[in-house]
């Protein structure tokens, strides 16, 4: 059983001097593609492009951006320092609209740059709490894998989208342990191929049976009894109970109420107290061409428009459990 | 309004000398690449191989490598003639198990031959059968679209899957006449893409607003007010009204039924009286590869299976209308 690149956060996102390495998912599992960020301009592109992803994953991000943008403040000796980080912070939160944990935590730390007494520099105090940060998110990720690994049973076949996170992962490797026969189905989750690249490869790694399928054969695995189990991320759940996470969440929902198989949904956190409902979250819009395109070779004719929703809502009551590093809460029925 | 390559077979698929020329529909619509056909063996291929796709157009498809087979065997004064033409018939036939109408017609062209009184040679019985059954598809085609139509109302936003057809074509291409208002969402199909590279392309190219998807994202359109009518078509229909079609169908109607968006297939012909049951449709399973890769490079870790199921099974009840060049058949409720 290796252990997967994308587990722990600082294997694949670190500082290296005055800049931030990301290892590029984009290129992921085929090649190990180091892309330096040498300021928080870099950082904010590589989270909109996708070399980083997740909720948890690109908050943490984020942050080591506004760490780059102290410190390069620091070394110039900026007049306005102030000025400067709000303006990288809100370059930093403008990226992706739909989770909220990138902004919670950017603001947190500008939170505590204010809060400071002025005894240690910006960046310090960035990077102190950025620390604690990452120690809280690995262990809300162990915790989560491990109330999710109660939800599991010996047989279970899983179907997982997009790349659902640590938690999956600590799941699936404590079942692995416990002896438990668990098997994965991941779709592919076009057009970044998350599922396929990032997901499938890493619960290979850990030793699980893994298949990949397209996002079209879903229903059909479960029409054949290959699933007894959803698993998927959330980038934000409303405190209506409704679930923001990678566009191809809902249908998967729909698909496993219409077969009678639990859906749950690891959340690395409770419910956003600032979203009341679903319709409250933005989904993100990403460049069509994305959709029109694959690996930059079109795959359309040229009067075709394309359409990238990167997110979707799914309802409460499609939701069978959320878990979080607090426990599985499960739905009231 | 362009007519689009698609709309009629003769346009895409033709004899050329004793070798079947076959338009590629897996470099579509980038390239035109001409595919030369020399034998039956050759057809068998494309067949497989999805350069040609579509359970009426591989049914005729088949039918001219059936031809060529008996060409062959005249061309060669073969002694055992029948033999031969039985063994590309058995061969063609086996290429893909899921429709029915390719079988058909093979069966349908040797009968043909056994009947005839040897005044002609096999192959003109067969080629002047062929384009009777070419004529009769291309009529089926222009009035399951006629029906189809009929079902149209201006506003309306369809959702379509894979390549329903010429039908579908027909159908649009007639609304558009009549002034309708019709927008269409392409699900890309993967991993042939054909929703993509076949179904937007030909759509655009009759001047309707044409919008891709990745498969992925069919329900959150459906939530968004999106769609109005689903509109796929069938490889096989049961006697029990089970739809067999391109995989990810099935998870479209249940989305559909979720959301109360009726669900229309357009069927080029009635339920297959051979097969009473859903359960009793055999289920293609092609190269796991054609999901492991896309254009031969490999989107996973090598730890990881491929599932290629190429179709699935949408029951009766899912299903608010069946179309063929009859009329249509509305679900009762």
């Amino acid at each position: 059983m290796k252990k997967p690149l994308l587990m722990d956060l600082e294997d694949n996102v670190f500082l290296e001097g005055d800049a931030l390495v990301v290892i590029d998912r984009r290129r992921l599992p085929g090649e190990i593609v180091r892309l330096r960020c040498p300021d928080h301009e870099a950082v904010a592109r590589a989270i909109e492009e996708m070399a980083v992803q997740g909720a948890g994953d690109i908050a943490i991000t984020a942050g080591y951006g506004l760490y780059l943008a102290a410190r390069k403040a620091e070394r110039e000796g900026t007049a306005r320092r102030d000025e400067a980080l709000r303006g990288a912070a809100a370059r930093l939160i403008a990226t992706r609209p739909t989770g909220y944990h990138l902004a919670a935590l950017v603001n947190k730390l500008m939170g505590r740059i204010g809060e400071a007494d002025g005894s240690a520099p910006a960046s310090e105090v960035i990077l102190a709490s950025l620390r604690r940060a990452l120690d809280a998110q690995r262990r809300i990720s162990e915790d989560t894998g491990r109330h999710a690994e109660t939800l599991l049973a010996s047989g279970d076949r899983i179907l997982t989208h997009c790349f659902a996170g640590p938690a999956l992962l600590y799941m699936l490797r404590l079942a692995r342990e416990k002896g438990k026969d668990i098997r994965v189905v991941c779709t592919e989750t076009r057009p970044y191929l998350q599922g396929a690249r990032l997901t499938a490869w890493s619960v290979s790694e850990l030793g699980v049976d893994t298949t990949l399928i397209t996002d079209n054969m879903a229903a059909h695995c479960m029409s054949r009894g290959m699933v007894s189990k959803v698993f998927a991320a959330a980038d934000r759940v409303a405190m209506d109970g409704t679930v923001a996470n990678k566009v191809g969440t809902l249908q998967l929902a729909i698909c496993a109420d219409y077969f009678r198989i639990p859906v749950y949904i690891l959340a690395y956190g409770g419910p956003d107290a600032k979203t009341p409902r679903g319709e409250d979250i933005p989904i993100e819009e990403r460049d069509p061409r994305e959709v029109l395109e694959f690996r930059g070779t079109p795959i359309s004719g040229p009067g075709v428009k394309g359409f990238y929703p990167a997110f979707d809502l799914t309802p409460a009551r499609l939701v069978t459990g959320i878990v979080t590093a607090k426990g599985v809460r499960l739905r009231e029925t």
